[in-house]
């Protein structure tokens, strides 16, 4: 029988052993289960930095795998838990935006946990350990979501699609940075496959212009600065071999203006 | 059967591949294992710090866990390697003060590692792989300790309980900070009821006081300071989706006044 | 039968989810599979610190474990991937130097991968997931490697041996800086050996001389430099609980003169 496998991501580092509790009572649950660490370097409160991370791996796993998110600025406080339940796999995790772009590309339905449910006396600062996890043993043990969650219907996302200010002109935002300094923009392939795939693109940056999407970084000289489709499909500004955040002194919420 | 669960703690990094070669030590040995990482992000030779970070995830493992600790500024001097026994945990690392909360919390029987008779060419740089992590092996293969230990009476430890100036006054240190920056205090939830849950609590900062303690992070506004139990039972002081250890200038060894 | 492993080590850091997305292929292929993180913070392109850690752990692992490097500042140029084939190992990663401790220290055979048999939609710039990933689980399946390589007669590769300019008087070379700060030299005890085990080993640094190779850390007092076998065999340059690299002011590439 294929193995069962549930991720984590969150922010809480490793130096503390939170992580580390979490997988003792995941083992202690079931001690053959895999547990993944995605990554706990996760900027702290960062749900933006989460959502994109999780949109980058989710897909990849075997059906059946429990996709943990623990990125919860607002444990304690009036914010629900949710499961979200796809064709292929549930996610569980603080509904504040870190499934963002889960609703943009998936069917799935929405369910708020009931703590009390799964765990009367949790720790209020720690629902990683005491509601998260738990619920996703019980996802794992085929245990009905009736017994421990209700239907939800709105959830929080941050995601905002480009918008156009004139037919050959969009602004889009700078939606994420990562760990080599690449600008993620939201404008996918899929939105310039919708536009006709216009190929004379002209980014303009605070000095100069960059002219095209290329294949590759390859086709860039060493420190040259370029656009590309990154490898989940988002457009990105890179610097070849380099920092390209770093060296437009750019950040996230940022605006570029591409005429097309 | 129920897998075998050997968990690891240490300050080595990744990036060298330190750990990675206790890795494949402990699946040479048993390649059906499952080899946990805790953290290898603990601050260099900061002994505090991994015996917090085991307090926080030891006891939530599966009976049978191996943990082992290597955060060992001593290696290669006299210092001993030890064996802890608890009724459902062995506990393998150096005796330096790693193992500071486990004495105070547990029952257990501690025995000191013959190192000659775990690898007569131990590298004197690296028991982690040469000593501590062959001792893992054979605890999980059930050999007696008798053939590679002896009975120890006397640990090192470098856990302090808070003191009382005066009966409705005590001397609590700051023991830890953790990765969010929360200060946490040598004053458990334990001691608490022990002076008879007492409410008026009045926590001196060097400027201003904290009144009362929260149950949770959403009783305070964004930015706010305010004292919580952990979710290991440690008092703490935190500031509310901040770093408190920033705000408030505190570091390790601090001491904080408490009027009850 | 014993568990399939694959070993990881990138320099994607976790937090973009890129490593996850490796996880998941990986899983995906055979959810039984042992997927060992060594690590994922190597430097950003540093091919030689990826080197250095491969040197240290891949000999532990047990027979017939695929190591996957993914150091790969050339993804998506004419940089050819390469499969290696040891005795007991495999090894996949780009052939950028990556290997260049292999070469020196193993017996192999070496392939470069056609990327169009394994993945002709591979994204340029994400050879880990779609090239290297899949390779590895190619090996493990036991596909011949015909059906996806040619072999390879040229590697890229960076060692350097050290030289002497007079018979008593080698230059060394910094190859590597560890975690601790440790200096790690071209010089093995197998080239000490070589030269007869001279004892009376005179290191030059900036201000003063290195008398001798002490045999562990206990040796100096605290905050003291010393010159010791690393774990690996390399001379290293070392300060007793403190960082040589910072103390000394010393980078990867400073020489350092010993006279013997």
């Amino acid at each position: 029988m294929a193995g069962k496998i549930v991720t984590l991501l969150t922010d809480f580092g490793t130096e503390d052993g939170y992580v580390g509790a979490m997988k003792g009572v995941l083992l202690s649950g079931d001690s053959n289960l895999q547990v993944v660490d995605i990554s706990h370097q996760i900027r702290p409160f960062d749900v933006r930095q989460a959502a994109f991370a999780l949109f980058n791996y989710y897909r990849y796993f075997p059906k059946g795998t429990v996709h943990v998110v623990v990125v919860d600025p607002g444990v304690g406080t009036e914010r629900s838990g949710l499961v979200l339940r796809t064709a292929d796999y549930f996610f569980v995790g603080p509904d504040n935006g870190v499934f963002s772009f889960i609703y943009e590309n998936e069917v799935f339905k929405g369910f708020r946990i009931e703590e009390e449910k799964i765990n009367p006396t949790a720790t209020p600062t720690f629902h990683g350990r005491d509601i998260f996890v738990p619920v996703a043993l019980k996802l794992l043990a085929g245990e009905s979501l009736e017994n421990f969650t209700v239907p939800a219907a709105r959830f929080e996302s941050f995601y905002e699609k480009y918008h156009s200010s004139a037919p050959n002109q969009l602004h889009l935002k700078v939606i994420h940075i990562d760990h080599f300094g690449n600008l993620v923009l939201n404008f996918t392939q899929q939105d310039w496959e919708q536009l006709g795939r216009p190929e004379g693109v002209k980014i303009r940056l605070k000095r100069g212009f960059l002219y095209g999407i290329q294949r590759t970084f390859g086709e860039a000289r060493k420190g040259q600065i370029l656009a590309l489709w990154d490898s989940s499909g988002f457009l990105q500004i890179s610097q070849n071999q380099g920092n390209a955040a770093r060296m437009l002194d750019m950040k996230i919420g940022d605006e570029l203006v591409v005429e097309i």
